[in-house]
């Protein structure tokens, strides 16, 4: 069976016309492809980098089944000797990048690939499918947990994520930016992320009487008792908690939250929150949800809505406000030589490249260089050796990623954290890699 | 193995957590669970159904394996005789749905779940997740087919596409909605779907010569000759083409078309053409891409650039212009009972739905009345049983679809057909829906 996350096949027909070229003419030699971002979205001041996990178990178990195979040979596209070559193709190149939960800025790679030329090609589709997701997500996210970084956060996105994957992915790149965890069950298995949930609506309207689902739901998960009270009439619903909740405490029941999920939640909120306090209900928190963005948070949080977490769904696994970003995985050598691309508004710098990061004297990040892999610099190398030849050197937890993105998140200037544009981090081109473009250049024609 | 696309815990938390009330309580009565769009997303005349195949396919094969078993088990949250019931656990229920490609509009249901109320609950997350993405990639795609329905369309979205699913779902909801095909391979053996590509950037710059590449290119995929001319200077390459067509066609290899992919392409594209036929290449094709999406497309078909086909990408596959819509899976009815949600602006309609719809004297949809399932009404029933206990009852094929769509789009008024949004279609509310409203209020507290 075809697994589609993990096939071979999950790539551009291109790639695989462009490897039966290569393939004819020979072409093995070394060649050198970099990840990275063109240019920020708009209310975008940084990127986070992420998926670099899932990018490595890719490569390390690329192959073609033999069902692939049986397919490649059929479609007749292609030559038998190619298609057995392919059958015995494995990745065995290098790879460098920076670690997951590092922040980042256009034009600076966050991965790159050293490996005969076909392999660094017919990876390129599935490499970016992987790591543009998850740094989309990972960048979205850590708006929200800048807005508010002392309520809880929870990715409530499955439903409207584009497909499994982005759905699972999306809560383990909110995580990585500092959620505290996801409603997908499944990424507690996949990625040792909490999960959270109670109820939805239909199990208040599966019973004639809302009180009745309250209480029936109390039994069932005594220790999670989150009650959703805006099915009907909220504040209504919120009195019915007041006086269910010292019969729930006899039986050593506790209710831990009520969840809010339409209409002014702020306003809500407030009310809810009074009628709570009168009633003794001081411990009982409120979580809301419901179309809420980094924007809508910045809201709630200046209204000083007494609100203890948020659900934040669709918005943020489809990143709405940018829903894609212009990245691109391009040749930068091969065979030794320099390469780069002078299209139109798309010109590349060419070589093999590292980051150097400057901080300043309060431990802020204040200016990047970006040179050649090899030119002394000045500065923390943000670019270290994640893969030699075809075999993972680290592998940091999700844990530990989620430490690195918060300490990340720390060295942001003020300025950065806001939600809006703000004025362009400094990146600074050295000179070595300026010598480099003309070199690049002069060897194309 | 967990298989994240199919698994049983692809789910929300809270569809379990409300799974064990359920179980405590004995409630397994049959449920009645509607999927529909509430309101259309700015720039939607309509929408498109599409995933009922993949959802389909998700209920029949609905378990728990072992391994999510012992999960289950070991995270404390679930009763021993819950988690042993949910190890039996088999989607059982009746599916109603329109057919794939249908068009519809917001408050019409496009699949109705009909079984006992644990398991109509289990599937809605992962339920919405297929339907919502493919119905949102189905819609946006129509616009671009009825923009330029001469021309060739192919999906190139895959990179940027959010995950292996999107990528995959996305090639083929825009093939169901008449796209010619998509550059994404496992696309072929996957759903039997059309499949282009030729060369990337890469290729060009792997060699010290442009034209070096373009003849490996061609003699290594000599019925697929399609030249990227845009890596160095666009016209250059145009005559370098005129250079080596002749050298080509004596080895018995013609060039199919060339490849834009950057600068002004309908300005290229004109100076391309210009070139190619006074270069005696009128049969060469121009074929375009980079950045394109429904709006571009519409400028570049009023212009009257000699453009013969168009690689749509990640604004297709992220629908970037409206990347979620706002959809829901509600409860309609459990044990016999209407039911409906109240909240501020997500109010629901009760009951099992039929939607009926009219067209006028020249074929073309006038108006949909949306009643109950059994009230008699004038107009052609679009909702029908496609899953009976369980079991698929019919199973078009995706070509099939793909007819029925292109069907149903030729029924769109000119109106409709407008990238902008028009005045909205009637969709009537049957006075026999207006009293399910009531009789459900009365029932519930």
């Amino acid at each position: 069976m075809i697994n589609p996350g993990s096939s071979a096949l999950l790539t551009d027909l291109y790639q695989l016309t462009m490897l039966q070229g290569y393939f004819d003419q020979g072409m093995e030699e070394t060649a050198v492809f970099e990840f990275f971002v063109r240019r920020l979205p708009d209310n975008r001041n940084f990127m986070m980098a992420a998926g670099l996990e899932q990018a490595l178990v890719y490569l390390e178990n690329l192959h073609f089944t033999e069902e692939e195979i049986d397919w490649l040979n059929k479609c007749g596209r292609f030559s038998k000797p190619f298609v057995d070559y392919l059958g015995q193709l494995r990745f065995t190149g290098d790879v460098h990048a920076m670690p997951e939960g590092t922040i980042f800025f256009p034009d600076e790679p966050i991965l790159r690939i050293t490996a005969p030329l076909p392999q660094a090609q017919l990876v390129e589709s599935r490499l970016i499918n992987i790591l543009h997701y998850q740094t989309l997500i990972a960048s979205k996210a850590t708006r929200s947990v800048l807005i508010a970084p002392q309520k809880l956060l929870v990715d409530f996105g499955l439903r409207r994520a584009h497909g499994s994957e982005a759905g699972l992915f999306a809560a383990r790149a909110s995580y990585l930016a500092g959620f505290s965890g996801s409603a997908t069950t499944l990424a507690a298995p996949l990625f040792d992320i909490p999960v959270y949930g109670t109820m939805a609506h239909s199990f208040i309207q599966s019973h004639d009487n809302e009180v009745t689902a309250f209480e029936h739901f109390s039994h069932a998960q005594p220790d999670n008792v989150v009650l959703l009270i805006d099915t009907y009439d909220t504040e209504a619903a919120a009195e019915k908690i007041v006086i269910l909740a010292p019969r729930l405490k006899e039986q050593g029941i506790s209710i831990k939250a009520v969840r809010l999920d339409s209409g002014d939640l702020a306003s809500h909120a407030n009310k809810v929150r009074r009628i709570l306090d009168n009633g003794n209900l001081r411990d009982v928190g409120i979580f809301v949800s419901g179309n809420l963005d980094e924007y809508i948070l910045q809201d709630l949080m200046a209204s000083h809505a007494p609100i203890d977490g948020f659900g934040i769904g669709t918005k943020m696994d489809t990143s709405a406000d940018a829903p894609y970003l212009d990245c691109a995985y391009k040749i930068q050598e091969y065979a030794g030589r320099p390469r780069r691309k002078r299209s139109e508004g798309k010109a590349t710098w060419p070589g093999r490249k590292q980051v150097f990061r400057r901080y300043d004297e309060n431990g802020y990040i204040c200016e990047d260089i970006l040179t050649t892999e090899d030119a002394p610099c000045e500065g923390k190398p943000l670019i270290d050796l994640v893969m030699h030849r075809g075999k993972p050197v680290t592998s940091p937890t999700l844990s530990e990623s989620r430490s690195h993105a918060a300490k990340e998140l720390a060295s942001l200037p003020a300025d950065f954290r806001r939600l809006e544009s703000c004025m362009t981090y400094s990146v600074i081109v050295s000179p070595a890699l300026e010598d480099l473009v003309d070199e690049a250049d002069k060897s194309t024609i």
